[in-house]
Formats: structure tokens, sequence, C-alpha cells
């Protein structure tokens, strides 16, 4: 860079710079200031586009304002709809809730009641825990190697990641952490070994209050749970009187194309947490669902101030209405995931396998590069050529990539070329 | 209720009955579904207006749907602005950061800087506790009787009411609960006590990382901690080499007149937490102010997916913008809070001090019935008659009024008529 | 010190300077090897006598090795009596559970069933905190500033001394602490501070199982508790559903006169805890006397490898026949507490209150020098002229008598001529 | 029985029966009242002779009141000795040191410090786990599957047992629990997972102050850990920067053939407890060996009463001098080991392997019963054959052998016929 050019990007950043707290992330790897957003584009202030394969960590699912939603929210707020009333009875709640109990649970026939906890998925974990520990009585939690939950205190202690967990700068407590499916290799069904501990009275496992999942693994490095495994470890929870939470928040909303993650596995949740996509808009809004029968909160138990987020209720009921109606996206889902998958798949075949592979399920796929610095030089070759890309895993060694669902196949061709390239100027230079 | 009417109104909430979880609060004292909301009022379905004194708990202060506000984000969603991009750089975020600068921080001398996390105040909460920890070291965190800090697992740890606490079925560690300014009567000075705890070794009280506070307890009742009590606490708490938080979040962004709550009693935090008001149009936001030399987070130590609501910022910026640029909004508070303070005194002066006294602080005030019970029956009685108002206190026992901070004489005068037509009917009667 | 001195002083403490931890603490007041003890007198291996003030921090009430428990423990031994058998049967156990009963508990009307936890003070307040927690379903614990209660985990979250604290490296969890009679000065009844929480559904202090208490804070300071508080306390325990437990390791066994600490202000702890004197022959025991409708054990609940140490059945049980069958000992102590207390107002009398003043009941008793070096040095020049004494409270600064409660006056005259001396000679100095 | 015998009987526990709590354990297989015991013997108060293969657990490794200790003691106790005084320096102490220095340490090149805990191997457990966390700065402990390392909260977090993990009542803390040696299957080496989570960054299980461990595994039914699996465990240890401590409690003091169980497997662990056999007469006593460079105790951080039980110290110098300045003691453990092992592989034998296997190793062996249920018959029926034996494992399902060291060949043939027996009895029945 030049000595102007610095300058200039010093400017260009100067409050974030000067007023923002060194926490901030992402921002590290795209240093450009965003303006605006459709689809699968963002754009620079100076009016460059990116492709999009981060979309907030899968928090917009159908692409950056898509049409029917905005006109939705537009035409909510010009009639001066209820922004916020905390979980006062509203026509923007009640809406959402016929569409989903009409688009989602009754044609899959799950009997689950909502919960609306504060908008953010780690809330939802929170809430998920609590509802647990009560329904039971029991206080330990099972969680998985490279799981993540999110960071508050009790999602933390969920959460596999060393370095955020240290963080926390007190315990984690009341959390037993178990081998997720593969991670003793394939000889080994740690399913069995879950089964095991739980029949044990002296393994020094307490019997848990639950047990919870992500089917696939976001944030661990796109580690995929087997519909066996899955199922096994459902009738597991269920003998030794612990619920099973599924943490469908980065997987679920058609992300693995079904709705929910588990629908292709064939087992039902006692307690689903969703966040990210379920406003379809980036809006803050999470939910829980929960089987009738374990409903047993009582009022204000679990309460904050921003569980009534109307303008996500309105863009979610739209989301819902227009995406998930007929089975046309999840079809699509499908096909393009396997169009990723081939495409990763080509990449990863150029190198050897203890170098590069091609690991995930659905539209949740990714480059395990075996090595964080080298996805790290990835991530940036690639957002220099036009792409945002972010690396997850244990030592952010797995580059991954969430596309919008309704991405154009075009778009998801030259995104992967952008990635392609960069991969090999990476390793291959 | 005839009969007919019954039916109709099992139909009107049929969803929410159905589908909504136990865990539901608010709308249980307040049966109608809202449609839309302008200024101080709300709107059920039928047309019918209600009064807000509740203003989501003070998360409405500019009243509901601020028409500069509305414009802004309107404008915003017409021309594609992103909504949520995770922590990237975007305009959003720049024109927030630049007006809190201008507008709030410089003017008063502060060198904070801004940490966004989790849209919700427990997030922020959770955050400050972290951070104190990582800088001092220590993991004791002291908080205070009938403090209210959130209920996800760390903030819920600082959270004084037995009720929420109970909820966690776990553990709730590393906090030392001390009372609050005049909990032990107006003869022992509180403030004394802590610090007669942390210079004596064997105490049994850790030294901590941090002492969070409100300085007018919101839930807890609306109590009021004097001036001198906070600026002795804060100098105690230097002296032990901990970080003072001020928990803002409720009564912060004007409530108690300045644009802190703390401004009046001259003394600086460490950290500050806000959240509620701050967007100032009921969107979810949360906002840390850290001392600059405090800021020694990693870059993503602490993260989450909805800290970049970009919808947030852009009425966040034009809240600060058209409220704040001037101290008029200050001095209206500052006048219409006594007007406050003197009808409530005139109120409670009917009756005696045993049984009905006023409390609070600017224009977060209210009425200690000294009973759940009757307080309750006025709520519900007032809701009848067309006000939303709710209570707290450790027993649920205030009649707590948060009238928009932008509320007119008139409507202010006619919630507290109905507010006192319904006390003299339920303690009258 | 000469060189040659210094060198034989090297050789004498060899083998400890070389393979003894660093942990090891009160030797390094009284640098000398002991050999031999009888009564109030320990012996060096030189021949050098030293009044014992120390006694094993109270564990040696009857002196050391009394004649009639070396008997009894002789004859036993001869007979090849067991040892140790876990807890299986054996007339060791027997004979000393058939004297309790006869001689203790039957006189005072106190229906307590034993139990013998490992034979040490903090494994009985384990099982008490256990217990209590069993009984109520509760796991917070109310324990007081400068309690002491032991240094095992559970034990410890209960002790109050920062530096013991401190030394878990792990969270101590699962306790409140509060201000013990007097902390908050002569003006405020910490006992309605207690209430006042408890009653107070968000104050934040979880009802507790039990509340845990010394009668006389032996480590804390020899901090007394008034017998209209403690009769407060008991009382408001009770109305809030929780446990008492009184620890009487280092206050009972007749230290303040009665056996128990805790008849003199006529009230009766749910739980009581011992150890210390009450083998009366300093080897390890702990009994823990609970009231029959709380023991709710099950077999082998708390159990422990050193339960059944039968020598220490066999002395404690001679010590009950030999000291407790009449009220004589308990007579003399209160005789003997009185002069010691006058001695010691006398010697503080010499000085300012601010500097110099006697503390304790019964004869446990002390001079609070307000500094801990000052009280060092007064220990160790103490001991020089032929005293053996130690220093405790939240500073170690005061320095603490306890004497044989079978002490000779004149033995305790010249104990206490050589403490003013000391004192004189440091401060005077 | 009789109705006239029952009425004995309830004569001669009256007292136990009205006095002891219901936590008493042992006596209830055993259901005689004890007087004497010499060698492997126990006599019943009517003169009936047990042969006794519990030992106090392995606390009595050279039988009952060995006649060498008991000279050494009785004469000490005749000369006055001191019994205790805290941690004085004092003569008993000392002739400990030295011999354990010139008999144990310095002949295995062991640079080791000597910590004397409070006399139970709970409390050594307690100071190890503090010195591993103050060392490593870090909280987390790793322990096993099936583990025991004691009851009181910081080692009952340690320990495996549910049925006693539960009557904590409370959060059991910072403990990893993996996998023992053999646990997943002989397929799978456990060692390797625990080095896959300690290099997995987000594995979930924080960095461990320590690993303990059991050599072989007492309570938790006579598992066995390989010497190849203990060697690989200690190396990943100090890879990975924790410290290793071998809780030598149970296996030690011979019970494997040498004087530490670790020394055939070749490897050094950091810290070392021992308690139970150490003392050689019953005595409660516990000591710690502490790597040199790990010392880091301050003065007095780790203390308790009756850390100086001398009566402990002269027997247990005694038992070092007698049994361990030659290496005949551990060649006879060996040969009798054997012995033990032939005997019960040919009772085993008898059965089919998945009803009856023996396990164990050294003179640490017993009958693998696959039942709890036909384990206490066999218990009971050997009992009233003559034998006094045990159970252990996690459903209690393995009658534990621990004859004394010393024992005669035809006593252990004698006490194993009984045994066989029984077993036939119970299952041929």
């Amino acid at each position: 860079m030049t000595d102007q050019n610095a300058r200039y990007r010093e400017e260009e950043f100067a409050i974030f710079n000067h007023l923002e707290s060194e926490v901030r992330s992402y921002a590290r790897s795209c240093p450009v200031v965003f303006a605006t957003a459709r689809g699968a584009q963002l754009f620079a202030r100076d009016g460059t586009a990116y492709l999009d394969f981060l979309m907030g960590c899968s928090s917009l699912n159908y692409g950056h304002n898509p049409p029917e939603l905005k006109a939705a929210l537009t035409d909510y707020i010009a009639s001066d709809g209820i922004t916020h009333g905390l979980d006062l009875y509203n026509e923007a709640k009640e809406s959402f809730l016929r569409e989903l109990e009409e688009t989602i649970l009754r044609p899959r026939q799950l009997d689950y009641v909502v919960q609306f906890p504060g908008p953010t998925g780690a809330n939802a974990i929170e809430a998920a825990l609590k509802l647990a520990r009560k329904v039971t009585g029991r206080s330990n939690i099972i969680a998985f190697t490279n799981g993540f939950h999110g960071l508050s205190l009790g999602a933390l202690s969920c959460t596999g990641s060393r370095f955020h967990r240290a963080a926390a700068g007190q315990l984690l407590g009341a959390v037993t952490r178990l081998p997720y499916d593969g991670y003793l290799g394939s000889a080994v069904d740690t399913a069995d070994y879950l089964d095991h501990l739980l029949s044990d009275p002296s393994s020094g496992v307490d019997l848990p209050a639950a047990v919870i999942l992500e089917t696939v693994q976001g944030e661990g490095g796109l580690n995929v749970a087997g519909p066996e495994w899955l199922r096994k470890v459902a009738a597991i929870v269920r003998t030794h009187g612990a619920l099973l939470i599924v943490d469908d928040i980065q997987a679920g909303i058609g992300r693995t194309d079904a709705f929910f993650s588990f629908e292709a596995a064939g087992f039902r949740p006692d307690i689903v947490t969703m966040a990210k996509s379920i406003s379809g808009y980036g809006l803050p809004m999470a939910v829980l669902l929960i089987d009738r029968l374990l409903d047993v909160w009582q009022p204000g138990e679990h309460t904050g101030t921003f569980r009534g987020n109307c303008h996500a209720f309105v863009t979610a009921r739209a989301a819902l209405q227009h995406f998930w109606r007929t089975d046309s996206l999840a079809a699509c889902v499908r096909e393009k995931g396997n169009l990723l998958k081939s495409r990763l798949d080509q990449i990863a075949g150029k190198y050897d396998p203890s170098r590069v592979s091609a690991k995930g399920r659905g539209m949740m796929r990714g480059i395990d590069l075996k090595s964080g610095e080298i996805a790290s030089q990835v991530v940036r070759t690639a957002f220099q050529r036009g792409l945002v890309v972010e690396a997850a895993g244990p030592k952010d060694e797995v580059v991954k990539c969430l596309p919008p669902l309704v991405i154009g196949e075009d778009q998801l061709s030259q995104g992967l070329e952008i990635l392609e390239d960069a991969i090999d100027s990476v390793i291959g230079g």
C-alpha cells in the first residue's frame, strides 16, 4: 500500500479505530466499510461489490434485503405497527405464530409450544438449559467436543472453544463434555460411550438434565453427525430420563435443506433452539420450540426486554409465507448443496487429503485446510478478489461456505471460483 | 363477562393460548391484542387507545414510533442498507459511533471505547463481567440486594430475585451480595460495610473484580442510591483495585434527566452498560462503554451473531441527533419528573405512609403499595380504565410509572388520574 | 547467635529443612525440637521446659498425656484392642457411645444421634453441610465474617480467611457471608439483617440449607457472640426452614466452661460438630451430633477410612468418665476463666485501648494488639522466655491464651507473667 | 433366629441402634461386636475368630497390632511422648522423616518433599488439588471413570460414585471425567483420547492443573491400569503442562508388591498421596509427596489441627524400619499375589466368564460377580463362615480380597476356601 493510500485507509476507519473496542473481529479480515447489500452481494462505500458467502454466519439464508420481506417490513413501519411491547399480545406476533403453526409445525406433526427468549441464540440456549434443569430436577448437561452454543455464561459452559471459555474468568460448571460423532475415529461409536457412562453408577458423570447438540457443528468446523448416531443418542437420552436439545441456530431454517436440520434423521428433539435466519432479514430474534408436555415454565420465569421484537416477527412471518409454504426451497437447497459438494470435492481433490479436504452438509460446507494460518491467508486472498468468507473449526482451519440458500448458480460458481483461486494461490504458491 | 364475550375472547387469543409457552408474562395483566402505537399510546386491534406508562420497561423513552427515527429507518431500508453483517464495518455503525462521540462522550469528557455485545441488556452485563474479571484477574463480583441485571446465567448471578434465581437450576456463583444504599435503614452507611469487608482479610468476602450497581433499581422497586453513597462506593472500589460497573440499562438514556443516570453524582464508572432505550425505537441493541485503558479484549473474545443490528444503529443515531444535541430534553425530564413526583406524593399523601408511599427519581417513579396483591389489583384496574402500567419490587408491590420522556403534560396528568382512581378504588374500597 | 550455634541449629533441624514442605507453620515461631510433654508443659529435646498456652489449638484441654487417659490407652493397646476397623462395631466405640449418652446427652436432654465422620474437624463440617443440604433440599449455606471451619473444599467455602480461600485455586461456592455479632458495631443488630435478607424475596440471598457459626470465633480472633444474638439467630433460622449448625470444634468440650459452648445461651443447634479435644489425648477424632429427626443419611453416604479410630474412642471415653461425670471441671473453668479475664484486663489496662485490649470468653481469651507484626513479636518473645502461645485474628493480631483447663493457678499466673513481660518489652520498648 | 436370640442381639447392639447415625455402613454386613485383633484375625466379643480380608480397606497391611509397632508405640506413650502438637517440630516426626528418606526415597532416587495434611486420605487429595492449581494457575482437574478419591467436597469432585456425589447437594465442579484404561474396551487407547482432547483447542476440555489417578482402582472395582498406559498418560500430562497426581492411598505401601504402586511402570508422579497403611497400625495419618520443585506452598496455606499425630509417626517409622529396609516384604507380596491370583482364577474358572471373573493386581484382587446382589449374598455368607470381606465396584459387584501382606499361606488358603464355598453356595445354589 502506498503511503497515501495508507493515510486514506486510516481516515476511512478513523472512528472505528478510535472508538470501537478491540473485541471487534470479522472487520479485521474485511477492511472495508460496507454500505448496502442485496441478495448475495455486499456493496462497499465506494461501490465495490463483494459476493457474500458468510451471510451473517447463516443469518441471512434468504439473501440480503429479500424484497418480499422488505415490503412487509416497510408496510408495517409505515402503519406505526408496534416495534416493541415486551411480551404484550400484538398482531405481529400473532401472525408469526399462526404462520409457524400452519406452515411448519402442523405439516410436520410437531406438537411444540413456542417461547420467545431474548433475541439471540445464546439466550435461547440459556432458556433451554434452565427449562431442562427445571423439568428433570437435575443440573448436569452433556455437550459435545467442538460444540458452539454461544458466549453468555450458561451457553458458554456448553461451548467447546478454549479461547472463549477462558474469557469467562470464572468456573464454567455443570456441563460434561463428551466426544461428538466421529471424534474418536470411525471405529468408535461415541454414542455407546455416552450410554456406558450413563449406565455406570460410578462413571463420575452425573445423570444429565439434557444432552445438547448441533446436527452439523458450524463453528466447530462443519463436523456432521450421522443420522444413525443422532437417532441412537436420542434413544439413549430418553432411556436415561434426560431431554434432548437440538441447537438448530446455524444448521436450521433450511441450511441443510429441510426446515429443521434434524428432519432427515427422523427423530424429534424435546427442545429446539432457533435464531440467526429465523427472522429472515438479519433482525435479532430467537425462538425456543418446547415439547408441549415439558412447558413447565411459570409466567415470567425467564424473561427479558427485547423478546417482543415485532419487526422481526413481521419479516419472519413473511419468510415462512414466501419460502416455506411449498417444498421448492428445500428442493433447491438439496440441488445446490450437491453442486456445492461436488465443486468443493473437486477443489480438494487437487491436493493431498492430508492438506485439503471437503466437509459439511447441505449448503453448509467448506474446505478443511488443516491449518489456521493457511485458512486465514485464503480468507484474506478471497476477500481481495471479491468474496467474503470466513474460517471456523478448532484452529480456524476450515473455510466455511454459507451462501444464501437462494443464490443463483452463476453467483455460486463465481464465488467458488474465487475460493479455488485463493486456495491455489496460497497453497500452490 | 358474558358467555358470548368469553367465547369471543377465547378466539381472540386462540393462537397465543395454543402455541405460546406459559412463560409469557406481561400479556397476562393486559388481556388485549395490540396493533399499533404512537407516542404515549398503544392501540388495540379494536381501536381502543391505552396510555402507556410501561413503555417497554423504559425501552421507548422517546415514545412509540417517534417520527424522526421512523423516517431515518424507512430511508435506510428503502436504500437496501445492510441489516446485519456481524461486526463488519458499515456506515450505519459508523454514523452511530460518530454521533455518540460528538454528542455524548466528548462534551462529557468521557474517554470510553464502545463494545457492541449481543443486543440485550443481559448480554452487555455478561460482557462487562467477563471484562472486569479479565482486567483484574479476580473472579468475585459484588452485587446489591434487589439488583436486577438480567437472566442469562452470568447476569442472573448478579440479580437478586429469588424467583428468577431458582429457575437457573444450578449454582449461581462468584457473586457476593451486599446491602444497597438504605437497605439497613438510614442509620447504617452500607458503603462503610463494603469498605470494612474489603479491608478485613478474613471477612470471607474475596476481593472483587467489580462492583456492579444501578443508581436507581428499576425492577428492584425504584430504590434510589444517594449521590454521596455512590461517590463513596466509587472511591472504595477504586481503593481495593476493583472496577465499578454502572448498569444504566433502565435508568440511563435520560430517564433520570441527564443522558447517564450517574452524571448528577459526579463520578465516572469504569464500565457502563446500556440497552433498552439506546436504539430509541424499541429495536434490540446494547452497548458497553469501557474506560479506554481497560479495553483489554482480544479480537472476538466476546462475540455473537446479532451485534451488528444496523436498523438499531440507524435509529440510535437519529435519536442522539434529534434529542441530545441540546440540553432541552434533560431539562424537560427534570421538569416533568418534578411534576410526577409532586403528583405521586399527593396521591400517597392521602393514605397512611405504612400503606402507600411514593418512590423513585426523575421520570422513573412509582407508588409503593406495600403489598403485591394490592399492586396487582391496581394494575388491572388501571388497565381497565385505559392505562398500561406494571408493578416491580421484591413482592411486586411498587406500581412503576415510566411514561415516555416526551409525553405531554396533559397525557401525563391523564395517566396519573387513572392511576389515582385505580388506587382509590382498590384501597379505598 | 554465634556461628557455632547457628551450625548446631542447622543440624538440629536438618531433616525438617530438607524434607518437610514449606507449608509447615507453627514450627516457624517455635524453633526447637520437642520431645515429651506433661500437663501444661512441653519439653524440648535438651530438657528445656515450656509452658503451653497453645495446647494444640485447644485440642488438649485436659493437658498433655493426662494420666487417667494414658492408663486406659495403654491397657487397651496391651490387650490388642482393635485400632481400626472402619465402622465395624467394636467395644471401644460402644463404651464411648454409652459414656456420651449417660454423661453428656441424657443429663442435658439432648436427643442427638452420633456420626463419626473422618477424624478431623474439617471432615465433620463437610458432613454437616452435606446433611443440611440433604435435609432441606437447598444448597446455600450462611457463614459469618471471620469464621473458621477448616480447609477442605466444602469447609473452606465457609471459612473467612482470604489467604486460605485463595489457596483453593477454584470457585468457593454456595456460601453467603454475613456479618457476625458486632461486626457492624454495637448499634447494628446483625441478626436483624439476616432476618431481613431471608424475608426479602429479591435480596439476592438464596434461602439457606443451614446457618453455621461458632459461638466464639477462635481463629477469627476470639470474637464472642452474645447469648441474645445466638438465640435470635436460632429462631430466625428455624422460621426460614433452615438448620443451625454450631461448630463447637474449638470452643466446645469445656473451653468456655460447660461441655458445649452453647449451653449458656440456652438454645439447641440442629447439628453440632466436635473434634480437637473430644479424644482428650490429642488423637484424631471428630463427632457430629445430629438431631434425631434429621438423621436422613443413607448407609455409607458419607464415609471414610479412619472413622473408626479406636484409640481415640478409648481416651475420649476415659475423658468423659473422668472429667465430666460431675460439674467440677466446668466450675473450675468458670473460676479460672474469670482469673484469666481479670489478668488480661489488667495487662490491657496498662495501655491505650486503641493499642491493646482483652477479648474472649471462658478459658479462651487473649490480648488484641491491633497489629499482626506486634503480635508476632510478642509470640516470639514469649517463646524465648518459655511460653508457647500463638496469634489469631484477621491480621494475626490477637495473642490467644488456650491453657489446659486443668492448669494449676501457679502455672497460669506464670504463663501470664511471661506474656505480660513480652508485651511490655515489645510495646513498651 | 429364635426370638430369644433376636432379643439378645437387640441388646447387644442397643447403643449403636439407639445412638449411632444411620450413616454407618460396614457394620451392617458384619453384625457382631468386635473386641480384639491380631495379625489376620478379628475376635468378636464372644471370642469367635474371623479372618480379615478387609483389613480396614488396606489400612492394616502389616496385620492387626503388629508386635514391633505395638512395642514402639507402647514405649512412646510410656515416656510421655508428645501426642499432638500441631506441626511443631518433634522427635517422633523427625524419626519418621529420617526413616522415610533413608529407607524409601533415597534408594528410589525420589526427590520429594513431605507434607502432612490432615490425617485422612481425602485431606491429602484436597491438598494435592490445591497445590496443583497453585503451581499451574489452572483450575480444571482430570479424573477417571470409577475413580475414588474421598468424600470431602474437593476430593468428592474427583470421585466417580454417583451415590456419593449426589450426597454433596451442590455443584461438584472444576473436574473433567475421562475414561480409565480399558473403559472403552481393549480396542480403544483412552490415553490417545486424553491427548486428543488436550491438543484440540475447542474440545471443551479446559487445560488441566493435574490429572489424578489410581494405578489400581480399589473402590472402583479393582480395575488395573497397564504400565504402558500409565507411562503414556504421564508423558501426555507433562506435554500439556499439567501435573500428575498418583493417589496411592489404597494401592500403595506394598499392596501391589513395591512400596509405591507406580514403581513397576517406571514413571515418577509429580505428587503422590498416601494414607491408609502409612502408619502401619491403623492410626489416622496421611502424607503428600511433592516434587521438590513444585513445593510452592506458603507457610500455613493448607493447615489443620491433627497433622501432627505423633503416635502415627511412631508406628509409621517402626513399620518402615521393620518391613521396608530390605526387599523381602515386596518379594513375599509378589509371591502371595501370584498365589492369590491363581486361586481366584481357579474359583472363577468354575463359572462362565460372563458370571464370574477374577480381577486385580498384587495382593489387591477379587472376584467380579457381575451383580451387586449376588456379591452382597457372598459377603454375608462368607461372614457367617468366618471371613470378613467386602464388595466394591460401580454396583458393589466385585468381592475384594485385601488380606494383610504378612498373612501366612495357610490363613490365606483358609480365607479363599471360605470365599469359594460362599460363592459356590450363592451361585451354585
